[in-house]
C-alpha cells in the first residue's frame, strides 16, 4: 500500500500543515511556528476536516507553551477559528485539562488514527464483497489523523478482501471531493469516479449503490449530524432510493450538550467562494450568494452512525 | 423593463448567435454564415436550451438554402449536434415540410416567444403574491426565443404584480445557473440569489419555498421529463419537503413517440467539463469522471407541466 498523506506533522519545534488548498496541484507543507499562523491555516482551510482541525488545534497549544506563552489566549484564539466542528472545542478542552501538552497532542493524534481503524472495522461489515458507494467532501486521511472515517471504512473493506468502487461528489463550492477525495483515493489505488453533486441522485436511480458514506462535523444528542453542505441532499436522496446512509465519526464529534441539530452553529462563509473559481469567476461580484458551509441531516435519515465504540442507530 | 438578451438573430444573410459560453464576462455574437459553423455553435453550447436549439437549427436550414445547397445534408448534420432536446428534431421536421424556409424559421422563433408568454400566464397562477422559488440551469430568455419558460413564469408573475424572489442553482458542471440565470435575472431587476446545487435541499428545509420551476429538454408520453443534470435531485428533494415541482415547456418539447423517460437518449459529455474550470482544474486528467448532461424526472415527482395550451398534471 502506498503511503497515505499526513495532514499534520509535529517536527519538534513547529507544526507542519499539508496545504490542502493547493492539492492536487502541489503537495506542500506550511510551517506554523506560532498560534496565529496555525489559527490562520485552520480559518483558510489549509487544514480542514473535523478530526484534523482538533488535532491541529491541540498542536497549537504545544506551540504556545513552547514559546513560553500562557495557553489560555491560544485556546481563545483557536476556538474562534471555525464554529461548526465540535472536535476543535473537544481537543482544546482536553489540552486545557493536562500539564504535558506535547504528550497530550500526540495522544490526540494517535488515538484518532486508532479510532479511524476501529471505525473502519465496524463500518466495513455493512459493505458487500463487491460494493459501490457514494461519498461527499473528504472524510479521508486528509481530514483525520491519517486513515479516514468514511474513507477509513473503504480502506478497511479493502483490507478485508472486498472490492469497493467509489463515486466521489466533487463538493461545491470548494471541490474537496474532487481535489482531495478523488486525489487521495486514486493515489491509494482505488477505483474512484468523480461526479458533480447534482449527479448523485441520478446515479442512485441508474445503478445499484450499496451505501452513502460521509463523515460529520458535529452530532447532536438525538443523532442529527452536521456535515459538509450537500450531505443532507444526499441523505434525502438515499432514503428515496432505499440506499443506506452511514455517518462515520469518532465519539469526539458528538456534542451531547445540544438536543438536536437545530442548535448546531452552521458556519456561513464568504460568497466569493462560490463566485470565484481557480483562475476565473462564474458571476460578477454584485450577484448575491448564500454560502452555508454545512448542513444538518436529521437522525431519521441516518441508517447508522459508525464510531470507534461501535454502531449507533439513531432511529 | 430592460431589454432581454436575444440568443439568436437573423440579420438577412447570416445567423448571429449570442455566445453563451462567454457570458457573463462578455456579450458577443458569433456570425454563423454556413451550416457547419452553426452546427458547431450548437455542439459547443454557444447556443443552448431546448427551444433555442430548435430555433437555431431552423435558421441553419435557411442558411443552407440561401447558399444554394440542398437542405437535406444540413438537416442530417444538424440532427447530429445534440441528442436529448427533442425541439431540435421537431424544428428540423417542420422545416423539411415547407418551401418558404425563412418564413418558417421566423414563425418558429416568433411562436416560441408567444408560447413562452402563454406558459408564463398559465404558470404564474401557481405563485403566491410573495413568492420564493428555486430554479435550475437556465430556462430563461437565453434558452428560448426570448422570454423564457421557467423564467417566463417568473416574468409573468412580476407583470401580474407579484414579488418573486429566485434562488438559482449554479448548475455544475457548466454553471448555466450562475453564468446565465443569475446574470439574466439580475440584469432584469429581479432579486436573485446564487447557490450551489448541493445547497438547495438545505434551503428547502430552512425556509419556505413556494415552488421549484425548471424547463425540460424532452418529455415522454407519460410525463417523464428530461432536463439538465441535477433536476432530478431537486425533484426528489421538492417532494420530500412538500414543495410543488413544475416543469415549464412548450408542446414542441413533448415526444409522444416514446412511452416513458427510459427511452430518452441522455447525452454524456466529455469529463473535462468537470475536471477543468475556467482558468484552472480541480483534478488531474487521469481521474475518471461520469458526466451525463441530463437526467430524467419521473412524472410522479412533477406537480404540473405548464405548456402554452395549459396545465398537464401527469399524475
Amino acid at each position: 500500500m502506498k503511503m497515505l498523506p499526513e495532514p499534520i506533522r509535529w517536527n519538534g519545534t513547529s507544526v507542519e500543515i499539508l496545504d490542502q488548498r493547493k492539492l492536487p496541484d502541489a503537495v506542500e507543507y506550511i510551517n506554523c511556528a506560532n498560534v496565529e499562523h496555525l489559527a490562520n491555516a485552520i480559518e483558510t482551510l489549509a487544514v480542514r476536516g473535523a478530526p484534523a482541525i482538533g488535532i491541529a488545534a491541540a498542536w497549537g497549544i504545544v506551540l504556545a507553551d513552547r514559546r513560553g506563552e500562557s495557553i489560555y489566549p491560544a485556546i481563545e484564539r483557536l476556538r474562534k477559528t471555525r464554529p461548526t466542528a465540535i472536535n476543535l472545542f473537544w481537543a482544546l478542552d482536553r489540552m486545557a485539562s493536562v500539564s504535558d501538552y506535547e504528550l497530550e497532542a500526540k495522544k490526540i493524534q494517535n488515538e484518532d488514527i486508532e479510532n479511524n481503524r476501529k471505525i473502519g472495522e465496524h463500518g466495513e461489515k455493512f459493505l458487500p464483497n463487491e460494493s459501490v458507494v457514494i461519498t461527499h467532501c473528504n472524510a479521508g486521511a486528509l481530514a483525520t489523523g491519517g486513515w479516514g472515517t468514511a474513507l477509513g471504512i473503504v480502506r478497511s473493506a479493502r483490507e478485508a478482501g472486498k472490492n469497493v468502487k467509489i463515486f466521489a461528489c466533487e463538493t461545491r463550492p470548494l471541490f474537496q471531493g474532487a481535489r482531495l477525495t478523488a486525489w487521495e483515493l486514486e493515489r491509494d489505488g482505488f477505483d474512484v469516479t468523480l461526479i458533480c453533486d447534482g449527479m448523485a441522485a441520478y446515479l442512485m436511480r441508474k445503478q445499484k449503490i450499496d451505501a452513502v458514506l460521509t463523515g460529520a462535523d458535529r452530532i447532536a444528542a438525538n443523532g442529527d449530524a452536521a456535515n459538509k453542505i450537500g450531505t443532507y441532499s444526499l441523505a434525502v436522496n438515499a432514503k428515496a432510493h432505499g440506499i443506506p446512509f452511514f455517518v462515520a465519526a469518532p465519539k469526539s464529534t458528538f456534542d451531547l450538550s445540544i438536543p438536536d441539530g437545530n442548535a448546531i452553529p452552521i458556519e456561513e462563509r464568504c460568497g466569493d467562494e462560490i463566485r470565484f473559481l481557480p483562475g476565473g469567476q462564474t458571476v460578477p461580484a454584485e450577484i448575491k450568494v448564500w454560502n452555508p458551509a454545512f448542513d444538518v441531516t436529521p437522525f431519521e435519515l441516518i441508517s447508522a452512525i459508525i464510531t470507534e465504540d461501535g454502531i449507533f442507530e439513531p432511529k
